[in-house]
């Protein structure tokens, strides 16, 4: 099977290749400092063995950006949740740089913040700036102590190695147990000018709605305020990376993050109105395509699986019918095996928390081998186990539900639940 | 592993061998129909090969009893739920007896509530009571149309072979996936009166908090009206079945029914006082037995994992962060490989819907072999991973949690998440 996922097109927007490095004035580099052995530590900047990725990654723009960013909801906030938040509280939406690390997630411990802006101001006294513009997210076990000396070991010659065609190794600094680097980047025109946003995820396991997103940063060269950033993040994170389950699990340390440096030189977006909803589609987009890639990306998934719910009586009862089928664990494993057992769609649907008449629900099961509609009215249709077999067995599966004549939809990813689920979470830390 | 549990000891009640039939005037069957291979039913009361077990099972009273019943609160309900819900409102709270059976759960059909009453007038065309006296549960595969002419064919055999010892028949007999069945019975006294309450309980897969429960059938020959007994279900069953979690899925057919002889001519309750706090503790004792049963033996496990929460404002409150710690696939797979990885506790603790001071959260993982302290104060403390993996070694894991100084305290109980479940719902149909 492939990680990759099919890209939807959309008009008026051009996918071109890479991340964070696509919108101008942004640079990125990523490498190996040690964080999970300190004490052993290589010169060179690749691990040094397969299993040992690298883990220090730093995005910069040439130019102050206007920015904003949603975090997770856990109780539990990891110590660069917290130092983010405050750094954006200070500024007032202003970041020029953003500081990561996977393999520690620098959470629940005493020295926590501490160290978490002692990553900002290493950014900072470089690049003559305020701690506080700088951004820090962290990604890994969590309630291990934070060895902050590999970074500063290592932070001159990540920084030395800031360059505009980096992207790459970024997004794979940030990597935990993903299979493949995540990265979008769009081209879309404002006012005659050329606007590029691009962004890079990683998030694999402890993945589930309700929470602000995974670790993600977006660059863009587009002018905007940080207010409606802000707006059409909180719009956009509802119908994407909220309506993303691996495993029903919420992180701690959840962070998305978006930075505008202006330079494509179109007029500042500052309200609503036909620049803000291009802006805001283009956000839709790259996260869209990110949340489909982690779920395909799904710690030890073998499919990407996509409820589409119709009909429902608004968007917010849509989404409630689309993520519990999505977040089933018996229906995920009938997928892994490519089992086309609709009662347990059926199932999750009833114990929904929503408002609608179980006795017009209707089922299909679809993929690009052809489609299968198991249930109408409430009830089973017959359908030719073959057909529903090569359906199934397809990598990306589509879930389509309708649930009466309402106009509300909305669409839930997430993926099967297999072996590998289960043995890489059995023993993660070792 | 195990998958018998360890029983906890409570004074005034004695366990006593057996299930259904331990109250006086009860008495119970099970045998092979072919619910799942209709055409292919042998003639022996026995499964034909090895993994076709018993599929059909009657319990029945000398007289007619009290009763109540709990139900699953999914919109999606099996059609032998909705029959036994009409039969106990038609009757005020009278049943004289169950029909169960495995295989199939009737639920999604058209024809469903027909045939979910025909079985009751088979019970009652040989026993002389009206239809609505007996209830029914059914449990197995969702959507495919029940076979009647099984059990039609069967029954004169099924009734004839009642027993006032055929409780295993029985219990074995309402098996899925369950690998051991699930008896508890106890005896006490009422009023210098010697009662009985025992029970059988199914349920492997498909089983999450807030429903009502999986298949149970309780009985007892103690005297007690159906809205007393009503009364102490409703109360044990939050803090029993509503705190098991084996995967988060919630079942159609959900039903936990008590059926009340009153032979062991006590005084009948019929009010609260001393006599229903007894009465109301041996159905607790049976329904948390049965309870830690069920997760011992949920689809796949291991191990059986019990979250005590103590020190929260309310009992409700530590219902849900109880759950919110048993439900976490994250820390179900961690136990499964016996990794002390509190991390993913203090999570799941975080992403719990109810009010606490995450800093003063206290966590110990502890079972026969020893306890380990891992977090004080919300921060991870030292401790040695070698008492660590010895003490998760075990099969019976209980994580002791505090969250502050009030006096809410509860129980919830799961199981490791294993390569076995996936294995058994990646292919269940077939």
């Amino acid at each position: 099977m492939s990680k990759e996922i099919t890209k939807i097109e959309f008009e008026g927007f051009k996918y071109i290749e890479g991340g964070v490095c696509d919108a101008q004035g942004f640079k990125a580099n990523g490498l190996y400092c040690g964080i999970k052995d300190p004490h052993a530590a290589p010169d060179g900047n690749e691990s040094p063995i397969d299993n040992m990725k690298n883990d220090l990654c730093l995005v910069t723009s040439d130019t102050m950006c206007n920015a904003a960013a949603v975090f997770t909801q856990n109780k539990v906030k990891g110590a660069p949740v917290t130092v983010s938040q405050k750094n954006l509280k200070a500024t007032g939406g202003k970041a020029q740089a953003f500081i990561l690390n996977s393999k520690n997630a620098n959470t629940c411990n005493a020295d926590g913040e501490q160290k978490a802006f002692r990553m900002c101001e290493l950014v900072a006294d470089k690049m003559n700036i305020k701690p506080e513009q700088v951004l820090v997210a962290q990604t890994g076990v969590i309630g291990q102590v934070f060895p902050i000396e590999p970074v500063e070991r290592k932070f001159d010659e990540l920084f030395a190695g800031l360059g505009y065609d980096k992207n790459l190794k970024a997004a794979t600094a940030i990597m935990t147990t993903d299979t493949v680097k995540k990265e979008v980047a769009v081209e879309f025109t404002l006012g005659g000018k050329t606007c590029h946003l691009g962004g890079m995820g990683k998030g694999s396991g402890m993945i589930h709605p309700n929470m602000a997103t995974t670790l993600n940063v977006v660059t863009t060269d587009c002018a905007v305020s940080a207010e409606m950033i802000q707006k059409a993040l909180n719009e956009n994170v509802k119908i994407t990376y909220n309506c993303l389950s691996v495993d029903g699990d919420q992180s701690t340390n959840d962070t998305l993050a978006v930075m505008a440096n202006g330079l494509a030189g179109n007029a500042e977006i500052t309200a609503e109105g036909e620049d803000f909803e291009v802006f805001k589609k283009a956000l839709y987009i790259v996260m869209m395509n990110i949340t489909k890639m982690l779920a395909k990306d799904g710690e030890g998934a073998t499919k990407l699986l996509e409820c589409s719910v119709s009909g429902a009586k608004d968007q917010d009862t849509a989404i409630v019918i689309a993520k519990s089928v999505i977040c089933s664990p018996l229906f995920k494993c009938a997928m892994f095996g490519a089992d086309a057992n609709w009662g347990r769609v059926l199932c999750a649907i009833g114990y929904a928390d929503a408002e609608f008449d179980i006795n017009k629900v209707d089922v299909k099961l679809c993929s690009k081998a052809g489609e299968v509609h198991v249930c109408e009215n409430g009830a089973g249709v017959e359908f030719s186990e073959e057909i529903a077999k090569k359906v199934l067995l397809e990598d990306e599966i589509q879930i389509i539900v309708s649930v009466g004549d309402g106009s509300g939809t909305a669409t839930a990813y997430g993926c099967d639940l297999t072996y590998d689920y289960v043995k890489i979470n059995g023993d993660y830390r070792s």
